[in-house]
């Protein structure tokens, strides 16, 4: 079965020593479904999964299904410059059971051709070898310098149907996500901004899997729900949308946790692994001031 | 003591299996040193580095002392995403007596502050702890997306002097190498690339860890040698800057393993990890005709 729906990005809270704390990740991971999350995109970005080596990463998955997560509403990101490292991850992630896997590109090399994209995906595909694995390609070129064009995903829908089956588009940049969804009906696209949420359902996007679904879970899976009965939602885009544009106005993951921290007054998720940085404090002040906030604030 | 000459970025064969071919590896190493390199920057991007798991860095790492290489002629690659993978993998260089790490900026990550950078490197002197780490600072803005800035080594310089004392400047940019030899003395600098030689070393540059060392190891180490001795080396310059033209008129490290695989008539050169492929039957013909590339294809 496709995922579809909010499936958050779940951040990653770091304890004092700055080892990921398991016990406040299942606390957040729980809180998101329990806002009406359809699944857990963990180990994207907003988590800071390439700030975590591949044990850390390994152990933040196993946590999930052990706190009783079933393992089936976790899509967790697995994509890594080395083939070896991207087979490991999603390999472990097929035999639990996890809905897919959310695949990065090899994003330290720069301007390879398409037929490289297409070999590394076909090498992870062999290396894993399970036919329970099921792909999201992970779009985001502003992070990762190469991305997944339509000519490509066309290659790899022809050859490997069953495995490779939908896409996040974090470019922000509407008319790629239109065009996949206009060109690939039925593949599972997933913008990364619930703020096109409207016209993205309306053309067969599969759901969302954005960052300030870490603060906004509930807003969002609203939004999805009235969007999904046909319902007028304007107004809960509305709002959804003037919190993501708050949001966005400073360092993305940084700020989701910022909010974390106000919100549960739990210290752990203000700490990000370098290279990323805390919010200093006149940009927490401002955070803390914005009426678009107030709302996820508490 | 600090690196100094010329330090190849050895490429890395690979067997039919797509394993790293150690014989083959270690062979190219030795006959590096044969022609003159004064160690081997070993684990560079065209050592395609970041296409390999952590456990065969290390394997390729200990290969090297184990065929009678001292490891103080070793600066292996280590910088990662993830601290923790950086720190292994300095840890180990430093323990091994190598002559330093060559250290990437955490590449995921693009538009961090200088002070998330700083941070990545604080954590890794504090985390490897051994006084014998040497770090060499690795630029490759146009792979990375981040570097290392002035302003920002002039701080490294300051709080890490005894570990932070050096930089590879694959950027391509004259004057950032200038700026850097120039606002840095000491500093041990090497630029990307042999066509600068004559120039880098007469404002104090360390040497030169160049791709094309790799084919071409001989012809450059004689430059230095030379223009050590304050000759008049303009003929060599002139030559060895043509051998780079010709090269990198092809995707680089394809085109260097290609050379390799004519030169050695072995085949483990021929084969590259994705999303790097092998050059294409009309771009071989190409190079073997090349008139400037006779000299290292044979």
């Amino acid at each position: 079965m496709l995922c579809s729906g909010l499936w958050p990005p779940a951040a990653t809270p770091f304890a004092a020593d700055m080892s990921p704390n398991i016990p406040a990740f299942v606390s957040h991971c729980q809180g998101l479904l329990r806002d009406g999350a359809d699944g857990l995109a963990v180990l994207g970005t907003t988590s800071e999964a390439n700030s975590l080596t591949l044990d850390e990463r390994i152990a933040l998955i196993d946590s999930l299904p052990a706190a009783g997560i079933a393992a089936d509403r976790l899509l967790p990101g697995t994509g890594a410059c080395a083939v070896g490292d991207a087979v490991y991850l999603s390999r472990h992630a097929a035999r639990l059971g996890c809905a897919g896997v959310l695949l990065l590109p090899p994003f330290f090399y720069k301007g390879v051709p398409d037929e490289g994209l297409y070999r590394y995906v076909a090498d992870i595909v062999a290396g894993v070898g399970d036919s329970r694995l099921r792909i999201y390609l992970y779009h985001i070129p502003q992070m990762a310098g190469i991305g997944w064009s339509p000519d490509l995903i066309s290659r790899l829908l022809a050859d490997f149907p069953d495995t490779v089956v939908g896409l996040k588009d974090s470019s922000g940049d509407w008319q790629n996500t239109r065009t996949i969804l206009e060109t690939f009906p039925g593949f599972a696209v997933f913008p990364a901004s619930e703020a096109v949420l409207t016209e993205a359902l309306a053309l067969g996007a599969a759901g969302c899997i954005s960052a300030s679904a870490n603060i906004n879970a509930n807003g969002i899976a609203n939004l999805i729900a009235r969007l999904r009965c046909g319902e007028d939602a304007a107004d809960a885009q509305k709002a959804v949308s003037a919190v993501r544009t708050a949001i966005t106005r400073f360092p993305l993951v940084p700020a989701i946790k910022a909010v974390l921290a106000e919100r549960t007054g739990d210290g752990n998720w203000a700490r990000l692994r370098p290279p990323m940085m805390a919010l200093d404090d006149g940009q927490l002040a401002d955070l803390r001031a914005d009426p678009a906030l107030r709302s996820v604030l508490q």
